[in-house]
């Protein structure tokens, strides 16, 4: 049967979105290989068979499945005999935990690359971007990037969980990388995809991380077009 | 055999320690009942024999386990019948992740109670406690309590990803608590027992699932000596 992934994609062929780079990573886990279908901001109609507008969707055969949690759940429900995706219920129940505490992330990588995502959108998207998120935050897409270097050692700060974590196990889901450190992995990999700024020192234990991220799955997210930084 | 638990306690026998609580929840997860020794910071030379100074620490007949988080492994690795404390090796690396973020909720409750905790020591205990407290702190105990109304919204804040969790599960760790859930839950009842300040807003989410964690092990954390707030 067909797997289809609907992914958000600026110019370029960028895929920037960090909840689809959670359901690319999580199918590539379950060695699953989807056809990639580009989506832009212009093109929303086409995913309106799926009875919402955000991507991801994932079409699994018959299946069709919106949200990239529910992707993952799918995932592990529907193909138990590749590798597990959560490690049992309480893996799942805490992966869930961990999505919640990226929201708090992908808030701070955001206002550090927004005016790069709008940079990296075909005309179309770039007016419809700037209007709703404009409207969205109150104030203008530089005005939200403005000052992004000041506001590093915060999200440096915000992610010392995840370093003080990365200091006894080499993945955020211990031995081997699992469904948690793609979550987290994709507000990076957003940035990477779309913007020349430096997240992370070379010398954090989460840079390092995310260096072993990249390289999974023969390098998929590796060789997506975006920047080396 | 014998399991004795060492336990860092104030005036009034109260244990306030999280890091104990995190043992106590643990073992009793576990079906264990250790016998629970009362050790105040002037008594610290009576747990010498564990080759350091902190509780707690767990003597399960010969094996001398200090520090909670290899107490809980201990417990998960030797009890592997008894209900488990991480549902598997994914669930472990977690539970971990869960264990550093809770210590920046911590230093949040600490500075929130940190005076209260002085005002529930034996005198000698507040002698030592003020003297090493204020020294690493480099300001008084008053002066770091001080304003912490005014702190509330923060910790609030600083409590979305566990709210936003429980919105879709009644425990962190899924449809049954276990040692996830106590490592915070841990946080809470350290002011509970000491502190009268009011932390969790009734109508918060998190507030009810302290309460379940409460009424855990026949009420194990309710029946301490503490504040019902």
């Amino acid at each position: 049967m067909s797997i289809v992934l609907y992914e958000l994609t600026g110019a370029d062929e960028r895929c920037f979105s960090p909840f689809c780079w959670r359901a690319l990573m999580a199918l590539a886990h379950k060695g699953l290989a989807p056809e990639r279908r580009a989506i832009r901001f212009s093109d929303k109609h086409e995913i309106a068979f799926s009875g919402q507008d955000r991507v991801p969707v994932l079409v699994d055969g018959d299946r069709v499945v919106p949200d990239s949690w529910d992707i993952a759940c799918h995932l592990e429900d529907c193909y138990p005999d590749a590798p597990s995706l959560f490690g049992g219920d309480q893996g799942r129940a805490l992966a869930r935990f961990v999505a919640e505490w990226t929201a708090t992330i992908q808030v701070q990588v955001h206002s550090a690359v927004v005016l790069d995502i709008f940079n990296h959108l075909e005309p179309d998207d770039q007016a419809y971007f700037r209007e709703s998120r404009e409207k969205r935050m109150g104030t203008s897409l530089e005005e939200v990037q403005e000052g992004r270097e000041k506001r590093l050692p915060a999200l440096g700060q915000a992610l010392y969980p995840l370093r003080a974590t990365l200091s006894t196990q080499p993945f955020l889901c211990g031995q081997d990388p699992a469904y948690a450190d793609y979550v987290i992995f994709g507000a990076f990999q957003w940035a990477r995809v779309i913007s020349p700024f430096k997240l992370l020192e070379t010398d954090d234990p989460v840079h390092a991380w995310r260096e072993r991220l990249l390289d999974l799955h023969d390098g998929l997210a590796r060789r997506a077009p975006g920047y080396a930084v």
